[in-house]
């Protein structure tokens, strides 16, 4: 066991040096311009699968990005981990806040700030590590699969044809995905479940052209005034979404689980404080951790309309956009859910405009049982290096794959996050601990260990 | 008479072409990189106004865009007119609706489509032309005074002080602006009045920095939902504006005015037709013209927040932003109303977010006479050349500086606009027909004769 600790300190400088190589490329998918940074990143990671040890490493192509694809079949007769991930990260914007630029990783104050360095390239790089650990050290007690994918941050689109054409090549017993949070290092949590989502766009149009506000304003239906006025429609005084159906199929959490959420640490205050808020907002008769665990929400990405630019312009615009998006919990399906929107929109939308509603990407919403082997080797692994039992939450955020995976490959998914919800993901200042990244290395051999033992 | 009206014909293409050079010069005055191009063409119109006939022109500098003044003095005892026009224009966002350069004129179909062609480098040259005609005519029966100012488009900042401070310079019996619009060649048609304006930006901040809207979303208010609320708010059902006190100055229109507006040609099919829209919108119990005549609005200018870009990004954003605009009818204050606006929006702002609105900029609205002797003297004009009464129409823009010309120098002002509603002032592909200027430059100079004859 301590052969492996030996190993990561005597290369922790250089584990470090090699994610912020990896943080230098922008690998933003939703982008075009980045398709050749993502062929590059790609390449990165099946170079870096390799040099950690798996067998062999391959890119798939796709419609959209490349796949990675790696793996180190130890012994047949041991049970397999599929290693889940994402080398692409969200878009750097607003660039003006970031206080470095988002690919040039800076260490300060203990921790790596660079788009990606949480969410997700850090995380999974953890594991690409604790291979090499294992291998180095002459532990492994597992077969080791990588499925690291380029296209998370736009729903993972290919992603599901892959993994329908790939079963045999991805048959595992367990899936492990470290693209979640913990609540502290003094707090270790894992998460029991990621929210399903629902994207759409919209774009309202008025007039055929833009008009001048003064000439035309008042006797024609302004796009932004209009959507304003849709949006404004969506929740009700107690921040209940209002489209029929909605909540129908939403599992409502047991007593006995809000009780055990209340009792998880949060402090108000310092959520407030946190944030540079006044006030708390959200859904009538639920606390924060609730209203970002066990219910819906819906939320306004971006909007955008007429003239943005600096000084005024006194325009009367023809069309009005927004981003849109729903997080769904158990038993909401996303499709479902997709079209309740975009036709609850339709419907509202009054005679004077007119109305394009899309889909940008859904996902489904997942749970994963705690009795299940797979947990309980996170959790005692993370009670080994923690020192702590790990407190089941249920994370906000999606992974919209998850669902899939269960489906198609008929196993189960443990998450075991490293990262903090005070990580800025998808936000500029985007960092990850340098203390988390090496506790994550040191704790993904206790996962493989406690399972093959399991 | 006919002298100048062959001088004209003899010089209509160069008359063209000058104004074509002219519309080549970016004077985007809200725009910071257009500081030079700005200079430049109040260079350009200072020279073209020596190459006229003014006796002097010179540039007075501002702390923002330069003043340009020229005069021709014929003979003191003579009436003195002074013509106002403005060389900046409105930004040519968005760019990508633009069948041809903004700075790049074309004529097509009789019609010259570039930013400022009407809006008012069109109008105010026929001016400049019309003094060239008259002179080379031997027909001056005026004294001509031209104000050119380069801040129209953003509020006349930096006008009224050079008003004040130049009374002496600016002496003249009446004002005459081409700066509105006339209903068609067919039906000829004179403003009598602009409306104010009162012009605001706000930002609305939810959390300090873009948080993850998986993460956060459904706990943290976010900015661009609450701002729709505010938005949306601001209408009743009936699309009145509910601001406390907004409609408490404004002078109703007389049973007599309303009836002789609902006289002036409007085809409601053609207006939905001519904008794309199934249904006109605006205040309950007015018509179109109304609406946008005698009636105060409040518009959205622009909104923008969150992520605008390609693809789906899920974040809830820290700030949301929104232009808005109100226009004003006489009586009402803008100042009033900008404080009455800025108020009620403090007032309506939740607990959970912080509201900035700003004012960027205002101007009173203002009728003029008809019974007044430039009044006159222009409807004899139109009446001369177009064989036809201008019928009076109370215009929907703003010309912000009017109020505090009749204040100041405490004389009239006349709006005697050749352009079209359809022009696409401040709009992609504005336009001014080629056979408006010339008319423009064919009745201008009997403006002037029936002035001094009146």
């Amino acid at each position: 066991m301590e052969a492996w600790k030996d190993y990561q300190e005597q290369h922790k400088e250089r584990f470090l040096d090699e994610l912020l190589q990896l943080l230098r490329i922008p690998s933003v998918s939703a982008r075009g311009e980045h398709k050749q940074d993502m062929i590059a990143c790609a390449e990165a990671v099946k170079a870096h699968l390799l040099k950690a040890g798996c067998a062999k490493a391959e890119l798939f192509e796709t419609p959209g990005h490349p796949i990675v694809y790696g793996e180190i079949i130890t012994d047949p007769a041991l049970p397999t981990v599929l290693v889940y991930g994402h080398y692409d990260v969200q878009p750097p914007d607003p660039l003006e806040l970031w206080h470095s630029g988002p690919f040039e990783p800076v260490i300060k104050d203990g921790k790596i700030y660079a788009r990606g360095a949480c969410d997700d390239k850090g995380q999974f790089f953890m594991h690409v590590k604790a291979l090499e650990v294992m291998k180095a050290a002459g532990q492994l007690t597992t077969n080791i699969k990588f499925l690291i994918e380029g296209e998370e941050e736009v729903g993972s689109p290919n992603l599901a044809d892959f993994v329908k054409n790939n079963k045999a090549l991805l048959k595992a017993d367990v899936i492990l995905i470290s693209d979640t949070a913990m609540i502290s290092l003094d707090a270790p949590s894992m998460d029991i479940g990621v929210r399903g989502l629902s994207y759409i766009e919209v774009e309202v149009t008025g007039p055929n052209r833009d008009l001048h506000s003064g000439v035309y304003g008042g006797a024609v239906a302004n796009p932004i005034t209009i959507l304003a006025k849709m949006i404004a429609s969506l929740h009700d005084e107690h921040n209940h979404i209002v489209i029929p159906g909605f909540y129908d199929d939403v599992v409502e959490a047991t007593p006995e689980e809000r009780k055990l959420m209340a009792e998880a640490p949060y402090d108000e205050h310092e959520f407030k404080a946190d944030l540079g808020i006044a006030e708390v907002w959200g859904e009538k008769g639920y606390t924060t951790n609730e209203r970002t665990g066990i219910r819906p929400t819906l939320e306004l990405n971006g909007i955008w309309g007429g003239y943005t630019g600096e000084g005024a312009k006194t325009v009367l615009p023809s069309k009005a956009f927004a981003k849109i998006s729903c997080r769904l919990v158990p038993n909401q399906d996303s499709h479902k859910i997709t079209d309740l929107l975009i036709n609850h929109l339709k419907k509202i939308a009054p005679p004077y405009i007119q109305l394009k509603a899309e889909l940008h990407h859904g996902g489904e919403p997942y749970m994963t049982p705690i009795d299940s082997k797979g947990y309980q080797a996170a959790a005692k692994a993370i009670e080994t290096t923690f020192g702590k039992q790990p407190i089941p939450v249920r994370g906000g955020g999606s992974i919209p794959i998850c669902a899939l995976f269960e489906q198609e490959l008929g196993i189960k998914i443990v998450f075991m996050g490293f990262g903090l919800d005070s990580d800025n993901l998808h936000s500029p200042n985007e960092k990850f601990d340098v203390a988390n990244y090496y506790k994550g290395i040191e704790t993904i051999p206790y996962f493989h260990q406690y399972f093959a033992e399991g």
